[in-house]
């Protein structure tokens, strides 16, 4: 076939009087009987081309036949546009191909949506023609950005001399975190590999081998219920290095994401992000991931309540409770009774067992159903403390710490979408340091790595890991930006006594320890170097970069909710053949 | 922890009278008493440090207690070496550093073997403990030159326009092809995704969607028979492009891969590949991945054969066969009779039922079983032929012309290995064309297709597609390098229409084709643009720029012939629990 001389895109004024040859897609076509006008659509841009049948008969008859997605092959002369007709949307606006051949390469049925970004289709029809879909300008940018991204990244790390290291993707199964995408093994009978969570051990391993610098863009796959902001498999941005200390690696990560948002957004953020540790995060925002952007800060009004005459707050407190609030400014007017009352689902998702609030008034006079309860005093005391005006509204739950940190948290959130309080374009970044190591698993009734079982204590917190592990905090810092996880780093384990140490404390007996992880309890007696690292969701930073709030636009074919592709169908089911070469019968489906 | 000032690699003249701090292994350790000298490595090299118990007893007493591959933290001064004790063999070796303070960072037990190229191990005990193994020097530099390799290939591609988009990993079974590798799905009952064996639908998806230029560095799984240079999941240069001509794209490789040899290997290689049809490379070379680097090219004797008087030979080709020889140079005084009569074995291989031989002594004279067939005239005419000389064997085969290419082409390779003619540090690209689309698959009873179900056929022989299919030839490009093929080009069906003839071609049944295509026969009718694409395979380029030959050396954690990971184990059992969720049970060991 002959080959295109240009993109449309680039069709500028300097061309005039060339001839071109560009091959693309019809995106409109009008007809004027002896006239017809094309916008040719390629990867570049636009062009308009004409087809003139007083001129050229046999392209225009060719061009009557056109319909909109056609891709053709057309040849002319690049002319300037009359005055009149300049488009000054299109940086192509001022030219147009006169077309004296054309070649329809291939033809379109019509299409099941329009390729325009403004066209509502439903987000099923959307991924079962995703190759559709993606044509449209905001899937193509997107696409686009997240190539930047993570070229950029992968340029940022080459300057560091981090080496880019594929680890396996068949690979061991490891129940501790979330559960695995199992493949059968044909050649070992009854036995299986684990798509990875994450390359973690492997990492590790390179950090053992003297690699000291290792990156990796890796797939990751979790099979796990999925949520808006889940996918089974994604991608992230692997970290690790040897001896680099904790501040050495916080440094680099925040000149990358500076360098990120300066190259893709022309965005300037700080430097240097804030730190927050875990209790301050949990009690300032009710989260540890919190969105910065806006104020609606908890405040800690256990201590008034005991003064209060309210019993059930007060009694909440003696009996080791707290009373939080948040003070959501100048909607008092805005929402009824009733309103405020539905709110308590919010909290109630969190387990809290109501949300009480209160309106103010002028004169720092209380309103709502538990106002009688606060005499002059404390209605101004709790005026003060939440720094609140006249058509404030208070919101108060009482209840355990962490139910009371969760709902307001959540109710939090869910105010500064509802009051629309964010701007898009503002990118906060910040740090959560010391988390807790370990957490209690009510239902398992053992500890669970908060983070992973890899994951180093605080040096000054190590000796209570027999003792009270629950209060021991971690050498871990997530990376948060505007109320999203983007990453957690960790500096890790790297001595064999203290990873048994943790094993045990997880509740991991000698043998498990041995026969899940034991190669890497041999590995750190080889002479392992302290390291550290960090893992990014790269799909969840497009996702921010880009804008939007799905994760699935994110990603060119996703899958849905319930982890099927739309497109291909996928999974689907198999062969007895296939199924017998893996030695696997499936069972009958459970009631 | 305090940081490295420095890395061991870079102390060098111009720091002398510098205080610096170093972490990193001890590869040996000379104790003399009141001065041990060890020489400490990280990733950049080796300086040696210099522990001096006069000056500094207590950190010559934490010296005395450190062993190779110990992990220690130094601070101490970089002083000029004397004269005599400079060691030129390492960048370093003109100054040494004076250790004031010593912090053992981390001990190491003895090794299964020693950190060293030159030390013979076992490949099994270098898999369990690959994290020692890669410390090695060659295992380091293999790596980095595969990290450097596809960095360079991310920013040439980067250069030319080309976007890396990532595809689904857990994706839908296509049974066309290898076997796939599945993984069950927990949600719904009985079905499975496929691991992709290419992210060949995906790619051609996203020419539809008009990406135009699309990349990706993908790992793909196939479950196969393993052999030396296979792997189940082994990693590919995808490469896939809309409006480019094949001449485009080859141009394109080639710059590609001339930057790569010269950036890498500081090699020069013609700028354009030389190229061979499918025919002439079996009729040459035996081999569609022909090794140009030496001669020994393979001859057509069938028509003097018919002449001669030997019956086998003449009767071969009576009945349609064929009669080739290659011409070995020099050997007939190292290869005794019964050393030559050995050599059946290598084309019985293939199923040749023999392989004759003739010694060529002085005087034109043939010696050897079968020379009596020869009179004089037939004996200079083969001699003229090979342009043979005395001391030269002639090796023939006598059968189906495939047999007789496979055989003679597995022959020639023997003898270049054996009698060591391949210049490693050679470089011989060249194209392989005009593949046949389809070969005709006796077990199945059907055709396949020789690269996949969506290369196109050559535009002059499409015609023949329903007619004989055998002769049909494709659009098809095969990239050689020194004998091995590095990738597989084609040019693609985009047209619902041919894609349909094609799938029949293959024997699918319409239900067929469209439950396991459909969806890509589908987007063929919403305006697909003409395309094409190449895949190498990047474990095998690394592979030949390692000047290896065992692709295992080129993965950092790879899998043994039987597909087992000897360090974590995998694959391994799991427990009834997992099986559960996948609705799975194991079948029984067959018999």
């Amino acid at each position: 076939m002959t080959e295109r001389t240009h993109v449309c895109g680039e069709l500028l004024e300097g061309l005039i009087g060339e001839k071109v040859k560009l091959q693309g897609w019809v995106k409109t076509r009008r007809d004027l009987g002896q006239v017809i006008f094309v916008d040719l659509r390629d990867r570049s841009g636009i062009v308009q081309i004409v087809f003139n049948g007083e001129n050229f008969p046999e392209a225009l008859e060719v061009a009557e036949k056109i319909r909109s997605e056609y891709v053709i092959h057309v040849e002319g002369t690049v002319v300037a546009r009359e005055e009149s007709t300049v488009n000054v949307k299109i940086p192509t606006g001022t030219i147009e191909v006169m077309v004296d051949d054309i070649k329809i390469l291939n033809a379109s049925k019509g299409l099941p949506f329009t390729i325009d970004d403004d066209v509502e289709v439903s987000e099923d029809v959307r991924l079962k023609y995703r190759y559709l879909d993606l044509r449209r300008p905001k899937m193509f940018n997107t696409m686009q950005l997240r190539y930047k991204t993570s070229k950029l990244i992968r340029d940022i790390l080459d300057e560091k001399q981090f080496m880019e290291i594929e680890t396996p993707m068949l690979t061991k199964s490891t129940p501790e975190g979330a559960r695995d995408y199992l493949v059968p093994s044909r050649v070992h009978h009854g036995e299986f590999y684990a798509l990875p969570q994450s390359p973690q051990l492997f990492k590790q391993l390179l950090m053992v081998s003297g690699f000291e610098r290792y990156y990796q863009i890796a797939r990751c796959f979790r099979d796990e219920d999925l949520r808006a902001d889940r996918q089974p498999e994604f991608t992230q941005v692997d970290i690790e290095a040897s001896f680099m200390s904790k501040e050495e690696l916080i440094t680099m990560m925040e000149e990358m994401m500076v360098r990120l948002l300066k190259e893709l957004k022309g965005v300037d953020v700080v430097k240097t992000f804030p730190r927050l540790t875990y209790q301050e995060a949990m009690n300032r925002f009710g989260s540890d991931k919190p969105d910065t952007r806006y104020g609606m800060e908890l405040v800690d009004v256990s201590e008034q309540m005991l003064e209060s005459d309210f019993k059930v707050f007060a009694s909440t407190v003696n009996n080791g409770g707290v009373v939080k609030g948040i003070c959501v400014k100048g909607i008092a007017d805005d929402y009824s009774r009733k309103d405020l009352d539905g709110l308590s689902a919010v909290a109630e998702i969190y387990g809290a067992k109501g949300l009480a609030w209160l309106k103010i008034e002028e004169g720092q006079t209380l309103k709502g159903p538990i106002a009688k309860f606060f005499g002059e005093e404390s209605a101004a005391g709790l005026i003060k403390s939440f720094e609140a005006e006249a058509g404030d509204v208070l919101f108060f739950v009482a209840d355990k710490k962490r139910v009371a940190w969760d709902a307001l948290g959540a109710l939090r959130i869910k105010f500064a979408k509802d009051l629309n309080l964010v701007d898009s374009k503002e990118f906060n970044f910040l740090w959560v340091t010391e988390f807790p190591l370990l957490s209690y698993d009510e239902d398992a009734g053992r500890y669970t790595a908060e983070h992973h079982p890899f994951t180093r204590p605080l040096a000054e917190d190590e000796s209570k890991l027999d003792t009270a592990p629950e209060e021991v905090r971690a050498e871990a810092y997530d990376l948060v930006l505007n109320g999203y996880e983007l990453g957690g780093g960790s500096q890790r384990i790297f001595e064999r006594e203290l990873q048994e140490k943790m094993f045990k404390a997880l509740g991991f007996s000698e043998e498990e320890a041995i026969s899940q992880f034991g190669f890497l309890l041999d590995a750190f007696e080889y002479g392992t170097p302290p390291h550290g690292g960090i893992a990014l969701g790269l799909d969840r930073l497009v996702m921010i970069l880009a804008e939007r709030t799905n994760l699935r636009e994110t990603i060119a074919f996703p899958k849905t909710a319930s982890a099927s592709c739309l497109l291909t169908n996928a999974p689907s089911g198999v062969s007895e053949a296939q199924l017998n070469d893996l030695n696997l019968s499936i069972q009958k489906k459970k009631e």
